[in-house]
């Protein structure tokens, strides 16, 4: 197993990790009907850096990295992470997202914020917590989630840097 | 005095109250080497509305609106407001987030949400605050101020409707 960048042609693997995610409406501020190409552009293209996690030549999960405010934010960076179904549970979201802090301090970023993590998405809450992320904001019915109707969203943030 | 949609030819009377605070780099999340065609986009063409403030033919003042989030984040939109240094002190931001409230809530939008108010731009917490949004966040040193150096950004919101 390992990570690396991601190629134009890992999409092809990618579209499959992504699709059912942002589909499902349950996690990602992503439109619920984003098809291929809107897909290809929101995580290959507009972010800095992507990054994919491979196994035997199959990508198992994958995450982008980029800036998540321009000019006077430009320091501080944002991450998405998505597992397959079927490499869930084997810790590769811990992986990824210590990886991501090391890229993130090689390329002169200072802290990472997660803007939008839904508070039904438990797992993802207790994580971010573990790797040493703080809740700094809370957004008050903020996220409309397909089955448990308004949620609140919670801004995580983590300073990577002395 | 009115408030009224931009057209696209108001851009021209636009840019001089955009360039200045965004080369100034004390408020916005923008590049401070921002050229006019990136502003251009940034306020006229990716927002979901532009609005001026015009008097006697002449643009004091300016806003948009646009969605905060995607997908399941989509109900809550973000606005910017920025007046011209001859037009200031005569409550022009304040009847611009009111106005924008009304318009939120005509384009079916629930909350309104400023994600990046740097603590320095006291004026601007106060008038938020007193017009109802709320600090639901506090970004530690997220906002790297030109003289200041990394100062904190608050996160605010206000619910719109029931």
């Amino acid at each position: 197993m390992k990570i690396r960048e991601a190629t134009v042609a890992d999409f092809e693997q990618i579209w499959p990790i992504f699709h059912p995610i942002a589909a499902a409406g349950e996690t990602y501020a992503y439109p619920r009907e984003t098809d291929r190409e809107q897909g290809r552009k929101l995580w290959m293209e507009l972010p800095r850096k992507t990054f994919v996690v491979e196994e035997d030549g199959e990508i198992l999960a994958t995450y982008y990295i980029k800036s998540n405010q321009s000019g006077p934010g430009s320091h501080v960076c944002n991450c998405g992470y998505m597992v397959a179904p079927s490499a869930r549970g084997r810790g590769l979201a811990t992986a990824m997202c210590e990886h991501s802090q090391q890229v993130a301090v090689e390329l002169g970023f200072k802290a990472m914020q997660f803007n939008f993590v839904a508070t039904t998405n438990e797992g993802a809450v207790r994580l971010w917590q573990r790797l040493g992320f703080e809740t700094v904001g809370r957004l008050p019915k903020a996220f409309n989630h397909p089955t448990e109707g308004l949620v609140d969203a919670l801004v995580m943030y983590k300073w990577l840097s002395g």
